[in-house]
C-alpha cells in the first residue's frame, strides 16, 4: 500500500525519525554561530569515523561529486592514473579522472570479483620510473556487492609511492576503513549510506600527503575546490551555502554512531549481511560474489532461472512494500541487490527474506518459501 | 534567547513549517515511482516559474555549483566571454568561467550601481567579428542589493547573438524574470532564496539555443554534466543520487507559489522592499543603491557613522533574535544587508525595523527609534 516501505537498497537508506526531525528545525544563517557549532562537531566526528587525524570536508553534492573532488584537487591533466576497477562505481571514478585529462590505465576485474592486490603490486613494480601518480580504488563496489581488500592494496601502493584515492562511499561506517593506519591519502564517503542521513552531502577526508598534492594539482576546479573548503572551514564555514538540514542530520547521526560504537556498527553490518546470504541461499538462489569478498553493505543475487529481475522487484514492491535494487551496467538484468546498511535491523532482514520467499513462490520458483527467513534467523543466532 | 529567530538575510531564508515537514518524510528510492512523480511535477513547476518552455534541471549543489554548470556545459576553453559584473556574485560567475579556461573580459560597474545596457551594447557593437561567445549577467546582485535591467541587457545581447548566461539565484520567484520573452539562454536559480526551501538544490533552465550550444561545448564536466541530466530526466531520474528531501520540499514550495500566484509574489516582494527602504531612511540611515535599481530581495544599508556593522549585527542577534547579513568583498565593513525574500511578511519587516531602531539607539545613534517601524507601516498602506 506504500504507507510503510522496507527500503532494502544500497542507498538512500532509511533515516531514523530522530534524524528526519533534526533536518526539520528552522533554518539558520550558514555563517552564524549555530551552524559553526554543528559544522565543527561534524568535522571532528567525521575524523573519528574516517579513523584519521587528517582533514575532513563536507561538500553539498552526491557521492559522485565527491569522486570528482577526489580527482580534480589532487591531479593534473596528463597524469598517469591506475584505475583498479571492479564494477560500475570503479568505472565512474575512472571516468571522472579521464574527463579532466588524466591518462587512465585500467586494471579491471570481472564483475563480481575483487581486485587482486598481487596484480596491483605487479603493475606498480613495473613502473620503475614512477610515472603512475595515483591509484583509484573502490572499497566497496555497490554494483556487485564486493568489498576489496583495501588494507592489502594500500600496502602495495604505499610501497610504490603513488597517491591512493579511495571511493568508500558505501563502505564507511558499515565496514572498517582505517584511513591513517592503512595509509589512504584521500577517502570519499556519502551521507545516504551507513550514515543513515538523506542524500545531499559527501565527505572527503584528506591526509597530509593529499594536502601537499593539492598544492601542485592543476586540474580545473571551482565548486569542488578543497583549498577554498579548507580556508572557510578554519572559520567554521563552507565556501558556498551548504545543505544546512543535512549538516544538522549528520550531527545527529554521528552522535548515534558514537553511541553504538564504530566496532559494534561494523559487527552489526557483518552479522546482518551473513544472515542475508544464508537466507538467499536457503531459497535456492545463487550469490554473485564469493562469500570471502562479500560486502557487509549490499548483497547481489543472481536472477533465478526463468524469472525476470523486474518481476521480482515489482511484486516485492507492490505486494510487500519491500524495495530492492536491480542490477547495474552489464549485470542490469542478471542480478538484483539487497541493501542492508545504515538503519537496518535483524527484523528487517528476516522480514525481507520472508517476503522474498513468498514472492518467489508466487512467481513459480520451486522452493520452501519460509526457508529464507528461517535460515536468516538461524544465522542470527536462532 | 535564540529559540525563535527572525532570519532577515538574503539566504538561506526562513522555511515554512509545511515545507520543513515535507522534507521529513521517510526516505524513498530515488529511482522509484514516488520520486519520479515528484521530480516530474517539480520540473513542470520550475518551467512555470522560469517562464520558459525550455528545459529545467535540478542539481544537488548550492548556487555556485549552478553557476559552474552554466559555464562548463556551454563554453569551450579559449572562448571570449563578456562578464557584466556589478559585485561579488558577478565576479564569482566570471571566476568560474576563467578557471575553466574562458578568456574573460570584464565590464564592471562600481559596487552599488547597476550595469548600463548602453555600455554592454557599445562593447558588443565593437565586436564585429563576433568573437564574444557569451555574456554573463547577474540579475540581482545579492552583495549590493542592486537589480540589473535584465530585459534591456538581454535585448542588446540578442542583437549581437552571443549566448546570454544569467545568474538569477536570488531573483527568481522574487522578481519578474521572463526567460523566453526576454531571450535568456541559460538561467540559474537557488533553492534557499525565494523558493523558501533549505539550501541543497540549484536549478538550471536552458532554452533551445543553450541546448544546441551544449553539443559543441568542450569544457570538462562530469558531476554537473547537463547532457547526463537530460538523459536521466527523460526517465524521471537524476544521474546521481539527489537531495531527496529538498526535492519533496520543492514540490511543496511550487504548490505554495502556484497558490499565491507568481505576479502576486513579485508584488509582495516589491511592496516589502519598499517598506524596508522607507524604514531604514526614517532611522536616518543611507541606502547603498539608488532606489530606481533597488532589489526586491535584499537591501544594503550604509554603516552609520561611528558605529561598526559588527556591533549592530551582534546586538540585533543577541538581544532581538534578528539575523542580519554583513557586507561582502570591498564593502565588507561598510554596509549591512537586510534580506526580505521568500517567507517574509509585513509583520517581519515592521518587527525588524523596530528592533533596528532600538539597537541603533542603544549604540548611540541619534534617531527616533520608532520612526523605522512607523515608516514601514506607512509604506505598507498605514
Amino acid at each position: 500500500m506504500g504507507e510503510r516501505q522496507l527500503l532494502m537498497i544500497p542507498g538512500p537508506t532509511p533515516v531514523p525519525a530522530s534524524i528526519l526531525l533534526a533536518g526539520a528545525r528552522p533554518m539558520v544563517n550558514h555563517r552564524g554561530p549555530e551552524f559553526k557549532a554543528a559544522l565543527d562537531e561534524c568535522t571532528q566526528g567525521l575524523k573519528r569515523v574516517f579513523q584519521t587525524k587528517g582533514e575532513a570536508f563536507i561538500l553539498t553534492a552526491s557521492g559522485t561529486g565527491g569522486l570528482e573532488a577526489a580527482i580534480v584537487n589532487f591531479l593534473s591533466p596528463g597524469d598517469l592514473v591506475l584505475s583498479v576497477s571492479i564494477g560500475v562505481f570503479g568505472n565512474r571514478f575512472a571516468k571522472a579522472a579521464s574527463i579532466y585529462g588524466a591518462n587512465v590505465e585500467k586494471l579491471e576485474s570481472e564483475m563480481g570479483k575483487a581486485a587482486d592486490p598481487a596484480k596491483v603490486k605487479e603493475r606498480l613494480a613495473a613502473d620503475t620510473k614512477k610515472e603512475i601518480k595515483a591509484v583509484l580504488v573502490t572499497h566497496n563496489e555497490t554494483s556487485t556487492g564486493v568489498t576489496n581488500d583495501l588494507a592489502s592494496i594500500a600496502k602495495v601502493v604505499g610501497g610504490h609511492g603513488a597517491l591512493l584515492l579511495v571511493d568508500a562511499i558505501s563502505s564507511l561506517v558499515a565496514m572498517d576503513c582505517r584511513m591513517d593506519e592503512w595509509g589512504l591519502d584521500v577517502v570519499v564517503a556519502g551521507s545516504q549510506k551507513a550514515f543513515m542521513i538523506p542524500p545531499g552531502l559527501v565527505f572527503v577526508a584528506v591526509n597530509e600527503r593529499g594536502m601537499q598534492a593539492m598544492e601542485t594539482a592543476k586540474m580545473p576546479r571551482f565548486y569542488f575546490c578543497l583549498k577554498e573548503a579548507k580556508r572557510y572551514l578554519d572559520q567554521g564555514q563552507t565556501p558556498w551555502t551548504p545543505a544546512v538540514p543535512q549538516v544538522f542530520q549528520l550531527q545527529a547521526s554521528l552522535r548515534l554512531i558514537g553511541k553504538e560504537g564504530l566496532q559494534n556498527c561494523f559487527a552489526r553490518h557483518a552479522r546482518l549481511s551473513r544472515a542475508v546470504r544464508e537466507g538467499v541461499k536457503a531459497l535456492g538462489l545463487k550469490l554473485l560474489a564469493d562469500e570471502a569478498v562479500a560486502s557487509s553493505a549490499v548483497t547481489a543475487v543472481r536472477k533465478p532461472e526463468g524469472i525476470e529481475v523486474a518481476a521480482i522487484r515489482k511484486l516485492m514492491l507492490q505486494k510487500y512494500d519491500v524495495v530492492l535494487a536491480g542490477g547495474q551496467g552489464s549485470l542490469k538484468d542478471d542480478i538484483f541487490r539487497i541493501g542492508h546498511l545504515g538503519l537496518v535491523f535483524e527484523t528487517d532482514v528476516i522480514a525481507c527474506l520472508g517476503a522474498l520467499g513468498l514472492a518467489l513462490k508466487e512467481l513459480g520458483w520451486k522452493c520452501d518459501p519460509g526457508a529464507g527467513a528461517g535460515a536468516a534467523v538461524k544465522a542470527l543466532g536462532g
